[in-house]
């Protein structure tokens, strides 16, 4: 039984990760990907600059799994992070079955008439990153090429498991996001940002659904996507920062009159803010970049979850 | 974004059907799957007495379906069953996987601390049964025996499946479970339930959940036992009205002084209510069953997700 905050509007939504889809069983510990399902969907409140309220669980599990202490390694985690963002499990499921699978439903609260959603991008609007995009997908690589026997379950232990500091911190901004939370309210409630959407399917395929939102065309510059590539380490590819998806970063865009003082007041610790490019109003949405002599379109060849 | 009906309180559940766990792909369609996942959300609802407000559906299909109309018409018969009862589908997701799963997340309102649990069930309060148990475990057992090639998507020609009209109705009840929300609805806003759940493991289980909540022991009648079994047809057997899962009836409990009155107002169209039997406060809870010579403790054997 929940109380509605009187006055607040509620948003929800639903993300699932689904075994050989999202994970290979052996490539992350039970306590990760308990955590891992909860912050992919703090992430979305986050894109909504929702305050987090409560969340449901269900859960799908091999009769082994759930018979051992996989099931409760996998429930601590997801409760450690749901008390670490203030949330609260009221309602779950366990169902038995030959594959993995992790869903959460997860409710927040914004204050009301405040929502910022993605079709809210204008012309003239500058486009932000916050956090970064690449780092999951290189992870993910890593994660390949190392095969490893058993990871361990730290954070401190897992950016040990490597000895480049950047692959490092791809490892783990594979196996735990770090959702945007407190930038994305702060936004809103500032009224800072026209739209937002978070970065789950890769750079191009994200601002492409703002894009066809807003009916606008959004050219990043050049630089700074190089900008991008070149701080992942010497092995992340423009690949990664352009189709990469689960990196869970935020994009919003701002009132040109408003971009300075984003870029003057944005609070440090809410993670590293970078100006992307800008927004034209347009017949044909798209994402294009510009390289400082021509301009090209960028195809979406984010993840796809049926090629 | 919602806006919370003022004063209202909001409950929300989940719950998934599962490829191999609840379901076999060849003897359901997907327009029916769809339908019946929404119909045992809305039970959920019925349980708590709860107005349908809001469902996110959380899809997990394998490719060749995801791209096939079967995705299309599971989509349409989980939508109309949406309309029908008035609830709004606000989000969703959809996932590659090996095996179909259908998750939906349900929520609701009720009127501020009008909520009704299974814990509320006090000494000497009568148990009422509303609809029917064993119907859709006999239903099922007909699906294997009868090995349908392909089963119609309608009502009317399901209830032609099957000569017996009680086979019948039982194909139908496996299928397409009858949801007893206005009974629900109806018995929290006149405040005449102490307790409800509603039947989805088996009558057995069931009510030992809901002894266990409330720390009673539950007396059930024999001959009504007895008459349960004998409306089901000639092939409906004892096994079936006890630990038949999946038929979405609803128990509840009331004090002594209001079941007659009960038994006069409850309206005709929400379905047939029947007299369990008592429940008495007890150190162990208990499911009775009591047939006019013996009292016998009956043993939950409702459907484990893992066994």
């Amino acid at each position: 039984m929940l109380t509605p905050p009187p006055g607040d509007q509620l948003v929800v939504s639903t993300d699932s990760l689904t075994e050989e889809v999202h994970f290979k069983r052996s490539q992350i510990p039970p306590s990760i990907l308990g955590r891992k399902a909860l912050l992919v969907n703090i992430s979305d409140l986050a894109a909504m600059g929702a305050r987090p309220w409560f969340c449901l669980l269900a859960l799908s599990l091999p009769e082994d799994l759930a018979r051992s202490s996989y099931s409760s390694a996998l429930l601590e985690g997801f409760l450690g992070e749901t008390r670490r963002w203030g949330v609260d499990l009221v309602g779950g499921n366990l169902t038995g079955s030959s594959i993995i699978q992790v869903n959460v439903t997860i409710g927040g609260t914004i204050d009301h008439g405040q929502s910022i959603k993605r079709d809210g991008c204008r012309d003239g609007d500058s486009l932000y990153l916050v956090g970064h995009v690449g780092r999951s997908s290189r992870g993910l690589q890593l994660l390949h090429e190392l095969n490893f026997d058993m990871l361990p379950t730290r954070e401190e232990e897992l950016l040990e498991l490597v000895k480049d500091p950047h692959d490092a911190l791809c490892l783990l901004s594979h196996l735990l996001p770090a959702p945007r939370l407190r930038a994305g309210i702060w936004l809103r409630q500032r009224k800072l940002a026209n739209s937002m959407i978070d970065v789950s399917d890769g750079l191009v395929a994200d601002l492409q659904r703002l894009a066809e939102a807003s009916g606008v065309e959004i050219v990043i510059d050049g630089s700074t996507l190089e900008l991008l590539r070149s701080e992942g380490g010497e092995r992340m590819t423009l690949e990664h920062v352009l189709h990469g998806g689960e990196d869970y970063a935020l994009i919003f865009s701002c009132s040109d009159r408003k971009h300075q003082e984003i870029e003057k007041i944005f609070p440090e610790g809410f993670g590293d803010l970078r100006r992307l490019g800008i927004a034209h109003r347009a017949e044909t949405p798209a994402v294009l970049v510009d390289d400082g002599r021509n301009q090209m379109i960028l195809t979406p060849q984010g993840f796809d979850h049926f090629t």
